[in-house]
């Protein structure tokens, strides 16, 4: 079939370019966080430390969430049974969506079935159903935004990355009477830098735009309550709509918004990736309540998780192994080539049993492939000096520059 | 703000048609399947028999998925901690997309966080990646697929529903070189009809096309192993990709599709959303692992179902309740006002403890707006009794036209 052959050559181009995925079998062990199990290709299993999970505070293990869920499946059973409108709505839906309103002090809040869908679906509604309304786009923006965005076919404009100065060039240009959203991140997840929220709210305020900001990689982590970076800088109320998601430091499943009544219900009633699809199962709405509520009062994971990335930048700048500073609790190590950055990945996972994804195209640009190391509060010193030492001694075979102290 | 004035004015629009959607707050009673408790907006509760759920076998609350659930959860944790590529492939999602492959006798599987994103993800993929690919799409097709379509911005003819002779003569006129591909569904949810999927395969081939068949209504039901229609017509073999969801009959949540090696893994390595999502949680997968296979050997659950649709269906006609005709499980009882039927529901929930949401615009056209009844095999002679006892106390109330016998 001429279709399948088509596919073949894509997919060998990958292949050649050291592109090709190949995802870790992994089965994670809940009382022993970050410790998993890694299954390879022969079916023979061996236990590694997870070094690049989202689950960023290791929220996934917490009695607390695994408990609730628990005893939740006893009480209601495995799925919603229906989408939001037909049956699907559960208690816990509207606890948790109460939960997440409190959390960033907004009027209300929107349950998805993912953060790529709550951005899509969320972004994609607002920008197609205000009529002459111009996004203006942070250049980085995750893959998610840029596809509700696309799918809106609204007016767009690129800002340059973190640059205010540009989005009011750029803003400046435009009528000033057309309605106006900036769609921007806090924590960016690969270079792991971070947003000037409040020199891009005030652009927006002086131009009259709504603000839309995405804090999948900071809420639980940044801020006294886990609010997310727009806590920490005393700034929730100067973003129109703060999204989130439920499955990194929350460590469950699911994605949301939350901004006034009057828009979240307008989400709610025309967005097609919102209507038209089965409600989250109501055990992880009521663990990633649990979750959120726990954050909420509890900041020794957050302290733990600081001190932790501050000894792993320690650990690599004492090995000489280049990370790309920043004020986020991301690391990236350098490695710049698709091949070599597997080929380490794949000797730390046989030879140390240390989990690292290489982190290639199109995920990064070509030329910035990189581990993405993800220290948690419960990775142990000797974890930290294990993986210090291997990547070290991978730095010398594969003769990769080292970083000036 | 000029933005949220929009957005009030276009709610205010759907509240006069009748069309504004208020979602029944329910909480599900797991061993006690389709009873659930009612949450009504002072926060009272009561107890209702659920008629509109989609875990049409009940399978939500079999303990062989809630157990299995519950013993992944202690095991591996609530979430899955990354992406599939990111540290979130778990084991059992692995066995998962096996056991998915086997069910279908396809060659490989993926699974999606909902069925909504399989066909969405996986149709713009192909769509967007074929050089001059041309889909043909029933025009009756859902929300998700139509969207999927609109994202690849590929060459689109509309067949009129279930009509292979108006495929026939939309392919007949296009280039005869030309990639193509046909999306359709098994079952149609809102009318309950089913497609001629052997007349629309022999078309396809005529026409050298690939084959896509949603099967989201039919998996777990039909079939001897619970593979769908196209099982039961044992026409598998001749779709290239069929497409699922494991939040229906299997009681759980999230979507597949499973067909041709080479297609699976070309979907892997380029959907948006597939790659940049947080994978399902591993209880999830292994749940619906267990339900899938629990079907595949059970035929009571669908026996059953098939029982108490007849029952609901003669039940309706003793009546002179109006319901729609069809092949399928799905009972449509037709209104064709949005006021009324919404009416009708809030009696029933407040009256009679039954709880059918009403269907309207956009899920269903004006003037067609209905009563999408679900019995499941746990409903008792008693639950059909009130049913029908209701629905008629009511239509004589709102002097609604009875079926001629």
């Amino acid at each position: 079939m001429d279709i399948l052959k088509t596919m073949e050559t894509a997919l060998s181009e990958l292949h050649e370019a050291g592109n090709y995925r190949v995802f870790a079998e992994l089965e994670r062990h809940c009382n022993d966080f970050p410790k998993a199990t890694f299954y390879d290709d022969a079916g023979e299993t061996r236990d590694v430390t997870v070094w690049c999970s989202n689950d960023y505070l290791g929220m996934g293990q917490n009695p607390v969430v695994t408990g609730r869920m628990t005893e939740i499946i006893q009480k209601c059973g495995a799925g919603a049974g229906g989408t939001r409108n037909i049956s699907g709505t559960n208690h816990y839906h509207v606890m948790l969506e109460r939960e997440l309103a409190d959390l960033h002090d907004k009027e209300a809040a929107l349950i998805f079935t993912s953060g790529y869908v709550s951005n899509w679906a969320a972004l994609g509604t607002l920008l197609s159903k205000i009529p002459g309304i111009i996004v203006y786009s942070d250049a980085l923006n995750h893959a998610s935004m840029i596809e509700g965005i696309r799918h809106s076919r609204c007016t767009k404009r690129l800002f340059r990355h973190n640059d205010p100065e540009h989005l009011a060039e750029l803003m400046a240009a435009d009528d000033p009477n057309a309605p106006k959203l900036v769609a921007f991140e806090s924590v960016y997840s690969m270079d792991g830098d971070i947003a000037p929220i409040e020199a891009i709210c005030d652009v927006a305020d002086r131009f009259g735009a709504i603000t839309y900001l995405d804090e999948v990689h900071a809420v639980g982590m940044y801020g006294p309550r886990g609010g997310g970076v727009a806590e920490r800088e005393g700034l929730m109320d100067r973003l129109t709509v703060i999204e989130g998601t439920l499955g990194k430091a929350f460590g469950v499943m699911g994605g949301y918004i939350t901004g006034p009544e009057v828009l979240v219900d307008f989400v709610r009633s025309f967005a097609s990736g919102f209507i038209f699809t089965t409600a989250l199962p109501p055990a992880l709405a009521a663990g990633a309540t649990a979750s959120i509520r726990y954050l909420k009062e509890s900041s020794a994971e957050r302290d733990a998780h600081k001190a932790n990335v501050a000894k792993v930048r320690a650990a690599l700048n004492a090995r000489g192994i280049p990370h790309m500073e920043n004020p986020s609790h991301i690391v990236p190590v350098m490695v710049g080539n698709a091949s070599k950055c597997k080929w380490i990945s794949d000797v730390l996972m046989t030879d140390f049993g240390i989990y690292v994804q290489p982190i290639n195209y199109p995920t990064v640009p070509v030329g910035t492939e990189r581990l993405r190391i993800t220290p948690t509060p419960l990775h142990t010193e000797a974890d930290i000096r294990h993986l210090s030492g291997a990547l070290c001694s991978l730095w010398s075979q594969c003769a990769l520059a080292r970083a000036v102290a």
